[in-house]
């Protein structure tokens, strides 16, 4: 058969990459639990129905559809190919297929909240973190496998939802070392005064999405854009003196006011910006009006975390406010708040400016050699008091030369080796060679937890 | 549209039983860990020609594939079906799917080390929990979805490791809190040689697949059913003679020593049996020759963990000793055993015996109640100082009547609630209402931390 592989755009993750993820994920956890979130967890299959028009034309596209079962016989006899000749013939779209992978945590919570409404307690606040799939071309930092990691509260409409989210990004970024993270916001409810005043509300999505490409693209592709979407001149330029607006937060706030505090979706944003930078004056958060988030269903306040200026990675998070997470459901009026972590990015942040604690790259700690044996028996019992107490150990599989043994360890970045041979188990200790430093101790045995818990 | 559903055979994981799980996997996780085992985690999609022809037909069947991307069109429209019948016309198979959902975790592991066996160091040690998919047909304790649970040490033939692993499911088992588990032996070579002596090595798969119902339908089915495989009279009372040996391990390997002790293969198995046994005095092992395990790929030592009898629910684990894990990918030679436990089954086992410990369903510590604008924000500052402090709490989201408050949190199961008016930011103390016990304490905010650090 070929050589093995593994789909394109998806991941194998070895030991020390599932440790270094693990760090992430549990710093993220531990602080949604801090701020009372609770996990969910969904399958990684959907009704098709359930995901399918939720994303854009473009999005479905991307949705991994799973064949129903029995149809497939991918056998390559010419038996196999007319039976499954046979079978697609006059097969509908849903008799092929009508489960898929989910694409986001999204669309599957609101799935979950429109079926347990009943039982759910409002405001509901949970996270979950999983992976998500999708047909996607894979590129570097792209894959078609990877994990979502959100928090969302729903059944509310209090701004102090927003205030904790920000704080939740804070928190997380310090404990990850990421002290020079980036926090911007913004509103749709600003965005959407803006299309008011140029062109109306039809016009909101031709300038949120040319909005969007500003990072990429710059300015002048921005107005060109702007113009192929049939803007006009006097628009465009309002655009503009919106785009540039700068200086401090207070500044871009009196800037923003004389814009479009007299249209009245931009005057509540703009009171919703100015309580949530009010409330969060203990971390840094900034107003970026560039900020559009490209998704439809954000309402208010929108977030987006920015990696430290030293690295080149942009954003690692990002969320918003949203006015009805389940009408797609049939279920009316709940309104919500959330934010997403980018795992793979921060991942790369974190390798690249080296701030993976040691701790996170430690597997076995000691490793027993085997000397022969009754050797090898008698240490089995002294590993698995080790064992007993936490510390993890092994012991090498079998009586080999001693070179081999110590190669092993080294390999597989075990610090301690430990030797007991005749001579020792008669005297009542054992040998303890530190392999990073090559110092080694003799250590009596009823001594040995003692000298891993240190 | 439909209310909203999810797939047949699937399950939302609420807070409550994400946590319960995680008990498990974590104390698994731990043991593994405590072996020198490292985590490995592989994508969720394979190429399906790594999958097909590794389970048998049967096991093919029951492969969840992929539809390729571009292919299904599944809008309800004329035009749409027009396109979605073109878009299959002439396709093959290997053109509608090359992917599919892992069925298991021990052939993505095989893939996993023929593809990267030059950079493993061997013996090499790996647990591994992820979800798995199979298109069975749902009933009760059976998914189409579930977690899988597997440590294999490959590259090594030594016995150590069978011992090693009987260890751990006691470890894990004593724990969890089922002393009470019963870990049953047996070797294949020792079926082997029951084969050799009734029809030979053709009639081995007949005969491991009788005596793996013998649990089910019991002797006589099973005779009928050697009968019906062509096993003649006297073949048969060999098997009834192998299968009605009874008595304590040592009565056991003697009478196996009678009926198996001259063929080769037999000697071999009972040796490795009795060295097993030998070397686990202090956990309860078991020998079973019934254990048959039905899978074709174990050669040496098979195990089975069930649970304590006070619950109707058998197998919670199970494993084996392999010759050949990567053979079908053309890497011969890495012979391994491992083992795996069954957690959905723990799960419902520990729920039965109300095994789970209390601190499992604790989320939220504490809630601050909202009692108006100025005192939520004096609040909230106390709130993200015991945040800091590692205690999980929450603040009501809205000024609210104080009864709407407590049902909150008596349905959030959350024990204490903080309240802070005006009196009490004036005075320097807080109000804190034990929701289990009713008890009201005034604690000063300067003990706050403290009193819920206890």
């Amino acid at each position: 058969m070929a050589k093995p592989s593994i789909p394109q755009g998806t991941r194998d993750f070895s030991a020390d990459v599932v440790r270094k993820r693990n760090y992430i994920l549990s710093t993220i956890k531990t602080v949604f639990e801090l701020y009372g979130f609770e996990p969910l967890e969904t399958p990684a299959m959907e009704n098709l129905e359930t995901l399918m028009g939720k994303y854009g034309e473009e999005g479905d596209k991307l949705i991994f559809k799973i064949l129903n079962n029995g149809i497939s016989n991918p056998k390559n006899t010419d038996k196999a190919k007319v039976g499954f000749e046979k079978a697609l013939l006059g097969k509908s779209s849903s008799e092929l297929t009508e489960r898929a992978l989910k694409y986001d945590l999204t669309i599957p919570f609101a799935r979950y909240v429109a079926m347990n409404q009943g039982r759910l307690t409002f405001p509901f606040r949970r996270y979950q973190v999983q992976p998500v799939w999708r047909a996607d071309r894979p590129q570097k930092g792209r894959y078609r496998e990877f994990t979502q990691c959100d928090a969302d509260v729903v059944g509310s409409t209090s701004l102090v939802n927003e205030v904790e989210l920000a704080n939740i990004y804070h928190q997380v970024f310090i404990k990850l070392g990421l002290a020079g993270y980036q926090l911007k916001i913004n509103s749709r409810k600003i965005l959407t005064a803006l299309a008011e005043l140029c062109g109306g509300a039809a016009k909101m999505m031709d300038i949120t999405i040319a909005i969007d490409k500003l990072d990429k693209i710059g300015l002048e592709k921005v107005k060109e854009e702007l113009l192929l979407r049939e803007l006009t001149g006097q628009q465009i330029s309002i655009i503009e003196k919106y785009l540039s607006i700068s200086g401090s937060n207070e500044e871009k706030l009196e800037q923003i006011n004389l814009l479009l505090g007299h249209i009245k979706s931009g005057k509540e944003g703009i009171n919703e910006v100015a309580f949530l930078l009010n409330e969060t004056r203990n971390i840094n958060v900034d107003i970026d009006f560039t900020l559009a988030r490209g998704l439809n269903y954000y309402t208010g306040i929108i977030f987006e975390a920015k990696a430290p200026t030293e690295v080149q990675m942009g954003s690692i998070g990002g969320g918003g406010r949203y006015d009805d997470l389940t009408g797609l459901f049939d279920v009316p009026g709940i309104a919500g708040v959330g934010v997403s972590f980018g795992v793979d990015r921060i991942y790369d942040v974190l390798e690249d400016l080296k701030l993976f604690p040691e701790e996170v790259h430690s597997g076995t700690k000691a490793i027993f050699f085997n000397m022969g044996e009754t050797e090898s028996r008698f240490a089995f019992g002294i590993m698995q008091q080790l064992r007993e107490n936490s510390i993890s150990c092994e012991m090498y599989h079998e009586f080999a030369k001693i070179n081999k043994q110590f190669s092993y360890a080294e390999k597989k970045k075990i610090r301690y080796a430990i030797i007991i041979g005749s001579k020792e188990i008669e005297q009542n200790y054992c040998l303890v060679k530190d392999l990073s430093t090559g110092l080694q101790e003799v250590i009596v045995f009823e001594k040995l937890y003692e000298h891993f818990s240190k």
